[in-house]
């Protein structure tokens, strides 16, 4: 147990403090548990805190001792005893010498001791009843019997202080709640984000990878995820289309000057790729599109009549973030999305932001997402410095976008001192499958843009106006993270419209070749993804279809042949019965259409 | 006229040298013209040599001497004289001193004559019969009457040596050819490309710009240009995923490791963007995609039921051109292309090609290219430091790649020493609508990449295979400079399938407001990409249509709104007459779905 208390703890609601608490007396738990277990010679006390998720204890043991997860199971029995018996803790202040005393023949802790005596700080040890004592700052709960409901969760290896060049201890996961129900469904959310995970699903569908020789954080997409990637893209620029958006391309790189421009440089430098020295001058990839949207606005003059100019791209940029924080699809460095900026006067905000938030709606619909809500963040006027210094934009824009949020209907909360520098936002929060909060986008208001890139337009009178505002919107996020989202949401089970084989034609024997053949290229004359799976054996091919999460599997026998009809089965193992040719035809063409969720 | 020949005159054909000839004695004439009607204090001979289009002559003149392009006809009749008179062109030796004493008070032939003297060389004039001489190196045709048609094309400024340090004389252009009908054909091509630069027609249909704060050779793709590129590229993925290619997407940036097995590091290096410096490596801007696709090969093992396997990619690329020889989309630094590379076994070749050029032939059917032929590039056994040594690989390749241009019955010309190093090529020639022979695209086999990145496969037997071939292609060439062709090709009067706006509605008076929207609305309910267009007198909105090339204008009056019926007007000012609403719709649909070339 750390000496030192985790600034994070004086962040905590009551709430969350408590759970802490009861997680880190879990923790003096398992290892009084271990002891009583194993004893002290072969249970060398190291460390052990409370974390987000729950708790761990390291400790160190002679070679010959090994604790597995087949050990777990009689030390939570042990632990059980110590908690039914619901002992108080007690803290008490001793001096670094007698502490040195008390925890003789341990290295860990005298190291522990040595660093305490050299910041001059104090000793603290807490008592669980009058058996077990161990070096520790708090807090923790009142007594063991605080603790409802615990699991411990997994083994593993740990080096001393996190480095390699010290001795690999070993490591007990674990967590616990106040309720077995809290336990319960968390347990049931790490399976699930188990099963569900993207990194996992993307390697078993061939969807995408990772190359070391490419780089860190860079997406290598897979003929299977460009399809899905291609449908959510197609779906997009439809739907943009229909919404009055413009769609235009621009290059991945630009000149410093545009980000001087812009204010990117050099305030974001560190978030931004390092420069390239060219004969013209300084090139960077761009790390977002916004630049190259305002310049061409700027390319003509621009009429109130072209207002509101909603210009879109599937536009990729480069981030530096840091490879340490880099994870599968959700953290990347090169990341594609549906961006889009729209130019308006002042008296279009309302209608735009409403349809922003439409449009966000429609996707989300479509893509079955049903547990979310809006956040709407402000600014404080006190704090000048963080926050552009136009205090009737700031007033008049915050009040419309809380009209649209209340004439929609929709869920949200406000968050003072959360804005943009540039202007209020709105994000998009939604909860995962998983139970875990995310945010999926954000609808930014953009009132420095106008003076920085100098835009404007030529009024009804013929006179220049400058108060050009701009919104910065990608409802479906980065495309990186907005399909590692939907590969969990799915679990890799995607709807018939976006899964990358939409059907497979299973023939029972050589037999029925020729009519698979035909079935499976009427299916794709038709535009249907089919493909026909001749080679190996029948379980074997209806077990790599279910493990692809195929929607249909249409196995034919020699009666499917002689009737013209197919035996459909559904993923799952779910049987869809014999039918015609042609029913089939027009159930997929059905669920492609409609983009049924299944 | 220069004193140096050029190393390009040895290189000429006899008949392409005879042109030479006979433009470099145009321009003696054009000086001696010059100087019989304005003296040679007013005409003060500096150079002028034959180019590849013609030729100019430069001169110095006193500040209040101008000359314009009103002048040419004068001088271009006392041109004629010169020329009727058919005097001969006779060459002489001189020293350098007696050089100097016959171009006394020539400041810019003195230069000339220094610079022989200081290089040792001997001094030759020309002389034309016996009024005018020159110091020049010639060679020149035998007398001024060789030269049957030529026209003075535009005056200019130009600086000595091309430096702008120095004093700027006036450049007088024109061209020369042995026959009238040469001549005109010239001019008439001249005229064309005038008008179809895609620049200028880039510019009056608002397709794309090039923005200096971006950067040099870098396109900001428009709305109205997005609109093509977007029709052109879901064409590609169209077909190729008819022809069993399938998408991938890979990032545009990737660490050195995988160019350095490539090889394009460091053999590339100078056309290649400069490196970036990251925590984990360094990364360079991909100036192709082959080495990521070769990494997509090889994420897992591949087995020749996989073969031939087609990756294909929108992919854009970077490429250090030099700046000065940068040309609007012609030649820019980048660039998208719909790349492909195949992976077969060496038997699957022939096949492969042959359907790379069968698609190639059906692309340039939709996009109307007729004048086009194939070049198939072979190596020279001889030269083993320029090609990949593997006798047996260039014998089989370069033989079934002429069977398949023998079997498909197109024209093709054999180069000797012109493959790439990594194998032979077939290079796509086509003959632009005003003359110009250009490259559109090449078809390469490569069999240098299954070495450098250990490409194999597994066989039927279950043995591993290193013999991978890879076909590079591209039928559209680079996104930039097909668009560039094909804004030429059709001088932005665009097939209605491509056109960014296919239909405007005209409404005479607003008394057919109402009719002439739901005529849009209709329009665009059907995937139309229509506008209603009610501001400004109607000949001002027909003039601005027809600029834009827009396919259909649609007039509405009176008559048309009882009768639901529309006056179509084709560009060009054709007059399509008065059809029911549901005729026109289907005409229009159908030019779009059979891509009609109008």
């Amino acid at each position: 147990m750390s000496q030192v208390l985790d600034d994070k703890l004086k962040n905590l609601s009551p709430e969350e403090l408590n759970l802490w608490k009861l997680r880190h007396t879990a923790e003096h738990v398992l290892t009084e548990a271990m002891i009583n277990l194993y004893g002290e010679g072969k249970v060398i006390m190291a460390m052990g805190p409370a974390t987000e998720d729950g708790f761990y204890f390291d400790f160190d043991s002679p070679e010959d001792f090994k604790i597995s997860e087949a050990d777990f199971k009689k030390i939570e029995k042990e632990m059980w005893k110590i908690i039914n018996t619901n002992l108080p803790l007690t803290r008490e202040e001793i001096t670094v010498s007698d502490a040195k005393k008390l925890f003789k023949g341990n290295p860990y802790k005298q190291e522990w001791l040595k660093e305490i005596e050299s910041r001059g700080e104090s000793v603290s040890i807490y008592k669980t009843g009058d058996q077990f004592v161990d070096l520790c700052s708090g807090p923790h709960a009142d007594s063991t019997g605080a603790i409802k409901a615990f699991k411990l969760l997994s083994v593993a290896g740990a080096y001393w202080h996190g480095d390699e060049k010290n001795k690999m201890l070993t490591r007990i996961y674990g967590t616990a709640f106040a309720s077995k129900q809290e336990l319960d469904e968390y347990l049931h959310n790490l399976e699930e984000a188990k099963k569900r995970d993207h990194r996992k699903i993307g390697q078993d569908q061939d969807l995408f990878f990772i190359d070391d020789m490419v780089g860190k954080g860079l997406i290598m997409w897979l003929p299977k995820g460009q399809i899905i990637k291609q449908q959510v893209e197609d779906l997009a620029k439809d739907m943009e289309e229909q919404s009055g958006y413009l769609r235009v391309s621009t290059p991945h790189i630009a000149k410093e000057e545009l980000f001087l421009t812009s204010g990117h440089l050099p305030y974001y430098k560190d978030s931004m790729y390092p420069p390239m020295e060219m004969d013209d001058g300084v090139y960077y990839l761009k790390a977002m599109n916004c630049p190259h949207h305002h310049r061409i606005f700027l390319h003509k003059p621009r009429s109130y009549k072209e207002l509101p100019l909603r210009l879109a791209e599937y536009g990729t940029c480069y981030r530096n973030e840091l490879s340490g924080t880099l994870a599968g699809l959700l953290r990347v460095r090169g990341m594609d999305m549906n961006d889009a900026h729209i130019y308006c006067r002042k008296n279009q905000i309302k209608d735009e932001f409403k349809a922003v938030i439409k449009l966000t709606q429609n996707y989300f619909k479509i893509f079955g997402l049903k547990d979310y809500w809006f956040r709407l963040s402000k600014w404080d006027p006190s704090h000048t410095d963080k926050y552009i210094n136009e205090p009737e934009n700031w007033a008049y824009s915050e009040s419309i976008i809380r009209e649209v949020l209340e004439e929609m209907k929709v869920n949200f909360v406000e968050a003072e001192d959360e804005a943009a520098f540039y202007g209020p936002k709105v994000d998009v929060q939604f909860k995962s499958i998983i139970g875990r909060e995310e945010t999926m986008s954000t609808i930014q208001l953009d009132f420095v843009a106008k003076s920085r890139f100098g835009l404007s337009y030529t009024d009804a009178n013929g006179a220049a106006n400058d108060q050009v505002f701009v919104i910065h919107r990608a409802p479906l996020s980065v495309h990186e993270r907005f399909m590692a989202f939907m590969i969990e949401h799915y679990a890799g089970a995607f709807p018939v419209w976006l899964s990358p084989i939409q059907a497979v034609v299973i023939p029972i024997s050589q037999d029925q070749g020729d009519y698979a053949n035909n079935l499976n290229q009427s299916l794709r004359d038709q535009g249907i993804r089919s493909e026909l799976w001749s080679d190996d054996s029948m379980q074997k091919r209806i077990r790599t279809a279910e493990k692809q999460k195929i929607p249909y599997m249409l196995i034919v026998g020699q009666k499917e042949a002689d009737t013209n009809t197919v035996s459909v089965r559904g993923r799952g193992e779910k049987d869809l019965g014999v039918m015609p040719q042609d029913q089939f035809l027009s159930r997929i063409a059905a669920d492609i259409k409609d983009k049924t969720i299944s």
